[in-house]
């Protein structure tokens, strides 16, 4: 199985995907066809052609999956690039066009799956960790199950002295793990997860990630570090 | 109907409740026994005694909801004040304790609503615009519906050159409307709405509120503005 999770698509100053450009060269190696869920975003033309543009510097055909018979697309298509959005708007087109499963099949059978922000909750069991507003409504919050625990991406450190009373992002983890006993790995804008079989690494910028467990105090993890450890965990749904 | 649906239920250097001890004393006025709703948060007890504590000035009894039989204890109260924290959480309790007809019906008939924060979130329609993290999985996301449009409680303006490349408030209520055809008022933390009958008004902090319709650049709405055309409008989910 070949992963590749971004925390965000795009870092300040910067194009879309620019930032992972050499993680994504990398993972896409040998890649000439790519299927690309534009579901999270209202536009699926426009967002499709946006992705287009920017992998096309690596040579890859990029194809919507709104643009034909999904089943097809999907199995004609070395990998399945899932954009950011909104989470709940992306995993209830899924549903509605009964493509879960069929996706989580196809990466299981080598089909490399990229995600960034929406698409990275997509790759957890359920998503449960978005950050995103519930615009609509899933019949059920379970996602694509591609890694066994939870991811917060766009992680954002608790600001002191913030006069704002809204739950900081610490906090509302926080109430996630009262509920449910299963880790978030949150991650910091500019950073990404590599899965290659049961091997698990924490890449991108220097930021790092941090993560969250029941009944521990959250921990720092250094970008680089293996984290394959986290594959083999037991998630436990409340 | 009356309903006081506070944005935040704590303001920067103050106690619980007490930047709207004011509006609090009114609208309870004559009330001498009110049911508190805990379910927002995981400790019912320590959250009812803090409700409790904070409106003993006003001698005011407080019970938990969750302290006996929901609905004796809903027939016997003269208000009903749902507190704020995950409404996710807060929802789904409801559900499955079958107690969201019973609170609507009771709130028809006279039982003054008091809300802050998620308990604001359920006075709408849906939980459709709620900031909270989907922790856990209610049923639906219809929600009590006192109120014919949605709100979104603790509004945080954008914030002009911000690195961070998550979606603003502004972005994500953009794309509620995409997919809804409904009203939103983002109400800025300080600012509550006060509902007696048909009427409606914004009150609190200077802050204001901004109003979000589909097809119209956003507005701002005035601390004091009589807002009751909101209560006639046509909300049109998807």
């Amino acid at each position: 199985m070949r992963l590749l999770l971004l925390s965000n698509s795009t870092a300040p100053g910067q194009g879309y995907l620019e930032h992972a450009m050499d993680t994504l060269t990398e993972t896409l190696a040998g890649v000439r066809r790519l299927v690309f869920v534009p579901f999270a975003l209202a536009d699926h033309d426009a967002y499709t052609a946006k992705a287009a543009e920017a992998l096309a510097p690596l040579g890859i055909e990029v194809v919507g999956l709104h643009t034909g018979d999904p089943v097809r697309l999907l199995r004609s298509a070395q990998a399945v690039f899932v954009g950011g959005g909104n989470t709940f708007r992306l995993l209830r087109a899924l549903y509605t066009r009964e493509l879960l499963a069929l996706i989580r099949g196809r990466v299981a059978n080598g089909t490399v799956y990229i995600g960034s922000s929406a698409g990275t909750n997509l790759a957890c069991p359920t998503i449960r960790t978005t950050n995103d507003m519930p615009i609509v409504q899933p019949p059920a919050f379970d996602a694509s199950g591609l890694v066994p625990f939870q991811i917060n991406p766009h992680y954002l450190d608790p600001v002191p002295g913030d006069p704002h009373m809204g739950e900081t992002r610490e906090e509302r983890i926080g109430q996630f793990l009262e509920e449910n006993d299963v880790p978030v790995l949150a991650l910091r804008e500019g950073t990404w997860l590599r899965r290659r079989g049961s091997s698990l690494t924490l890449g991108g910028s220097d930021a790092g990630a941090r993560l969250f467990r029941r009944g521990s105090h959250p921990s720092e993890v250094a970008t680089g570090t293996d984290l394959s450890w986290l594959l083999t965990i037991t998630a436990r749904f409340h």
